[in-house]
């Protein structure tokens, strides 16, 4: 059984004041099933990720919300699923596995999430009920300082000096801004300078140390949504055919600071990405643009690693022989990413799916990777616990 | 593709103070992995069905955890399903498609909830987001309040006088607590008096009337956990097998209040068992033993008449005449049931499924269906938003 994406829609990311985390799942379900040219008598089930609607929005069960898309999902299963960040690739995982197992054959797939409804230190303490909590949350962790423990353990390891990590961070970030200026949905659109962003300053002032304000991703509210079905199904209705070959997800201790796992690389995340090309026969050079989860500058860089396009301790390389950058060996993050499109966090898989769907469409929403056939992306929940890989084909 | 239960476990429900989250969610999967015959590396993923762990415990992101059970979970998916009171039967869903889909061959489900770590007035906040919150929760409807509605649309439909309904549920709150008190690991075991269930006085005082305390199912803390696997495979390992011939889920508009839906009856309940039922070509007589959502007295008496068991607007003779009691033709919540087992809200799907198992393989916790050989589960979420069904039938 294949399973190829039918319908794709993405909202504007940002502090949408106006809009409710209902309107943004209704709009967002709404426009993927008109551009999927389907309605709601013709989908079989409905997935939500969504990570923390219960601490945001006071609404938990979610899912059944959807049927205001369409009076004809009425009675159809909706299901809310939810792994921290990483919640909207895991409803597409589910979604994929609904249609494989015969028990659908179109999915409407949405990720969501309203965060601007908080102030910023208790967007900081929901985000934190995502860490092992009793050890991390509870201990006065905040994900900066979670991703921080990262980069400091690869500064150890690889006798990084902060200086080169300040360098090698404000590339990551610079990168994301100048991508994000062509991204029209994208939460921020303000290019900075390298100096900028590699120097501690009262407007980039350190937040986790090492981390700055330009390393970490925002907070955003935002929904993306796509319609899946049988590869058979949208070849037979569409021009254009963007399949997910696989979709793989390894998770890993929850915590970081316990030490059970590496704090500087991505284990799990690694894992999932060799098993992902593995299943599909792929090589990374196979790969031709990605979406991966800079919700830090360190993960990002730490993702290059994990994905092979630099040895270990090296990951700076791919950014200094322009591997990542448009137009380069693999180009990451052409939207922006979570750095500077943002990171609606229950959102971002599935918006995830859409950015690689829409480029291997020559649609891309924003910046264009060239003759690009085959995609990659990864989702990450909590400090790295959770990791979800998809690798999405052009058909026709 | 058939998929069977191939280890249950289930823990004591109740206020179970000296017991976290965490070490309910491990001591479930750690009992059902025992049982099962079966250690991690068997296992291909985990479902954690969880109602609210982000506001009753600071613990959003709690699939990765059951790392804990078994290091040889690592790089496994682990993830959290969430739709109200029926996450645990959801987790169970998506555990049995990852098994249809050729994804995993042998599954870890884990339903948890751990309530009592808020008091009483906060539970109910909580419940509350489980509601459409801007139309239900946030006007102040609790959820004795919504299904309460239920209760004044029974009684406006058909006629039916306050006395009568006091009666009526009376007899269920009375047989709940009954069946309760020969299931060891029940919340309470108390035995009360029809008179006393069916009066309003000072120690049972109106909730949300026409609903009285002994009409409300109890705030507790449990886990129950079940590993699932191909069909197959549980014949080679298990003298007794019993498998998931079906579990359907119909989703219906989250509010009650907005008068979108039926107040006097579980439409989409109705549905997902009708479908149930004609997938798995059975009638009502074919079903032996159920463990259904009794979350308030009103619920259970709804869903005789979603079952069948007797005409709309008389759910009161299928106690009349004995049908739904021990030895009757469809005994019903031979456990206690959510009001006297208790409602760990994300455990009690996962439970429903333990209990009919159990009860099929002869070794029903508490009280023992005769001869049973096909059981059912109604896990219901929110106010009838979310419905799930499994028919089970033992096959050898």
């Amino acid at each position: 059984m294949s399973v190829s994406i039918l319908g794709t829609y993405h909202s504007k990311v940002g502090k949408l004041e106006d809009k409710t985390i209902y309107e943004l799942l209704a709009e967002a379900g709404r426009g993927a099933l008109a551009d999927a040219g389907v309605t709601g008598k013709e989908i079989d089930a409905v997935f939500v990720g969504n990570f923390a609607g219960g601490q945001f929005n006071r609404q938990e069960h979610i899912a059944p919300y959807a049927i205001e898309i369409d009076k004809d999902l009425r009675f159809k299963p909706c299901v809310r699923v939810e792994n921290a960040c990483a919640s909207g690739s895991t409803a597409v995982a589910q979604a994929v596995n609904a249609i494989e197992a015969g028990k659908a054959e179109t999915v409407l797939v949405i990720g969501v999430e309203k965060m601007t409804s908080l102030k910023t230190s208790g967007v900081t303490g929901v985000l934190a009920t995502a860490s092992y909590y009793p050890v991390e949350g509870e201990q006065g962790y905040t994900f900066p300082g979670l991703y921080a423990e990262f980069a400091k353990g690869y500064m150890a390891k690889y006798g990084y000096r902060v200086e080169e990590l300040y360098d090698t961070l404000g590339l990551i970030s610079c990168k994301a801004h100048k991508n994000a200026m062509s991204n029209p949905l994208a939460h921020m659109h303000v290019e900075y300078s390298h100096e900028f962003t590699s120097t501690v300053s009262e407007k980039n002032p350190i937040i986790a140390d090492p981390l700055k304000l330009t390393d970490c991703s925002l907070v955003s509210d935002g929904a993306a949504a796509i319609v899946v079905t049988k590869t058979e199904k949208a070849k037979a209705l569409k021009d254009k055919v963007v399949e997910i070959s696989d979709i793989v997800q390894a998770s890993d201790y929850l915590s970081i600071v316990e030490g059970k796992r590496s704090n500087y690389e991505l284990t799990a995340a690694k894992y999932a990405i060799n098993k992902a090309l593995g299943n599909t026969k792929l090589t990374i050079d196979d790969i031709d643009v990605a979406e991966v989860h800079d919700c830090f500058t360190i993960t990002e860089l730490l993702i290059y690693e994990a994905l092979g396009l630099a040895p270990e301790g090296r990951g700076r390389d791919a950014l200094l022989n322009g591997d990542v950058y448009q137009g380069g060996r693999l180009p990451i993050n052409l939207s922006g990413g979570l750095k500077a499109k943002g990171h609606p966090v229950g959102a971002t898989g599935v918006s995830m799916h859409v950015l690689i769907a829409r480029q291997l469409m020559g649609e891309a929403i924003g910046l264009q990777a060239k003759a690009a056939e085959t995609g990659l992306t990864l989702n990450i929940g909590g400090s790295g616990a959770t990791n979800i890989v998809s690798i999405l084909k052009r058909l026709k």
